[in-house]
């Protein structure tokens, strides 16, 4: 039995200064519920959850209540969960209407084992309109395709809209700021992690991106205990190419063969990401992680980002209270071509 | 310049005599199509994808229409493609209506590297409805629910719903015959895998499988020219399953490694499947692959399988005639418990 810790992103991408101070605030809360979840003895997989459900129901995320629109002026979000003990995921994608999309992977994870008749394997993923009856048949609450609109994401939508009806060419950042996540370790030394993203602003109905998917948007293992190392990862940024580099479990795979995490990040980063192969034509190239790992008897707690800036938050359960900030590139870096890596080290 | 070869299976599962005949002369086709592509000029992708439109449309096959049907009776299908030259993949999940979903995976790959306005990024993944108006505003053919359904499949739907009504645990294997694929090698060394699934009969709607997941169904990498390994897989089996150990991308990176390829496959799929710490506690493991693979000058293609059988085919552009043939697992080997490996190798 050790401290438990869990850390929070609110995405990566664009978080003007009127704002910051809301975002902080949001990130402390997270982690609370996260953190009660685990006095109330919850594992690392409730806890993510539960920071999860706080973000989803806040209107400035785009997860959940007040996501980005799609072209077709609806919400249709994607969540993912992973847990660390068993590895076993599960996700939901481009599910409309339904209050909490993290509840459904959260559901579809824990059911991976059920057996069945028939033989019958339970889904790890579901999608579209079969996710929210399945999601309606398991009790989670529902509600209209207005409901999950804020008014500012109807305005965004509405301004964008024109601007891309118009053609205009302008690479608005804003429109990049992404999925939220959450990482824990538990007092057992459990390992889990979570996203929930509404996606970019405008994306084509259907759009599936890495928050939904196994090893793009969360990775965590923790199946090997004693002196083996753990690991948890949220990513955040353009989905498709964190789909792409299956940045999640790279980080994952990097982490657990190098000495030194801050250095194995920034090294997997810009090997793997800004440098991958597999965004040879990419221009800009934006992510944003969260990394909880533990190995031997040192924990380590990351993030890194390549865009301006990354809404961060965390607290061990031996704190008094949660911490937040907002991370920033340093001046005169190229947004997209260059990552930022920050970390917190502890013993346990 | 040099001959190019392609490969196709029509799942792994059980294959029973009856059927044998109508599955290796459908091989063929599919694989005398894909080979006339490359003949008219088209590229690996071009090939890999006019193979799979073929087994498709043949009712036998579960992929496109004759697909088994979900739960509630309908088709929903996923496919994914992927370019080993661009290492860009597209893919469809959970989609209806649609009478060749290869079709619109290779539209998504195609035009991953589209610029945007708003520099807005192409989707690699749509689903559901999403999906299928997607491909009615690109001008794929679409058709009623019902137009996708078979005799037989609509038979195979009546019966196992029967057995599922009454929960009666009964480890159907037909039930597991899946996924379609093809890998291909164009005449300039370019390399594409894709993949074509209904899933698993009385999968729940909206359940995506590997057929559609990157990584997991699909893995080409031709990128590195030259004397670099490249490499094409598609695997069929457990969709779950298949999800949660990659497998098309842990072929594709353990290949590229080890000097022998046939004993490379059977370690990897031995290690990385049967043995999997992400399949710990599944009695049954079901698989099947067709990888392509070059280095240097030597050309390997393989096929294997945990399942009872895998009907395979494929032809080289010298060949006069395609082959194709049902692998069967060795007397006495258990099902789900080891692997079968073929191969067939030659110098370019």
């Amino acid at each position: 039995m050790f401290p438990s810790i869990i850390a929070v992103h609110c995405g990566a991408g664009v978080h003007c200064s009127d704002y910051r101070s809301e975002y902080n605030k949001l990130c402390k809360q997270a982690c609370l519920r996260g953190l009660e979840s685990l006095k109330n003895g919850g594992s690392a997989l409730e806890a993510v959850r539960d920071s999860i459900i706080t973000l989803e129901n806040h209107p400035r995320t785009n997860c959940g209540y007040g996501s980005n629109l799609t072209i077709d002026g609806e919400v249709e979000n994607d969540a993912s969960i992973m847990n660390g003990e068993t590895l076993l995921y599960g996700g939901c994608g481009a599910v409309k209407r339904l209050k909490n999309p993290i509840q459904l992977a959260y559901d579809l994870c824990t059911k991976q084992t059920q057996e069945n008749v028939l033989g019958l394997i339970p889904p790890s993923l579901l999608v579209g309109s079969g996710a929210l009856n399945y999601a309606k048949s398991i009790g989670l609450k529902t509600v209209s395709n207005k409901t999950m609109i804020s008014v500012s994401s109807a305005k965004r939508h509405k301004k964008y809209l024109e601007v891309y009806q118009e053609a205009t060419r302008d690479k608005e950042q804003n429109l990049l700021l992404d999925t939220v996540g959450a990482v824990c370790m538990d007092a057992n030394g459990n390992f889990a992690a979570a996203s929930s993203s509404g996606g970019i602003l405008l994306k084509k109905s259907g759009r599936v991106g890495q928050g939904a998917l196994y090893a793009s948007g969360t990775w965590a293992d923790s199946s090997c205990k004693d002196n083996e190392p753990s690991i948890a990862v949220c990513t955040s940024g353009c989905g498709e190419h964190l789909v792409r580099t299956q940045l999640a479990k790279e980080i994952a795979n990097d982490l657990t063969e190098v000495e030194c995490p801050t250095t194995g990040l920034y090294k997997c980063l810009t090997d793997k990401f800004i440098n991958s192969k597999f965004l040879k034509n990419v221009d800009n190239k934006l992510c944003g992680v969260l990394v909880l790992s533990k190995k031997n008897d040192e924990v380590s707690f990351m993030w890194g980002h390549s865009t301006e800036t990354m809404s961060v938050g965390y607290m061990r359960s031996d704190d008094k209270r949660p911490s937040a900030f907002i991370s920033e590139l340093p001046v005169r870096s190229k947004v997209g071509q260059i990552v930022n890596i920050g970390g917190y080290h502890y013993s346990v």
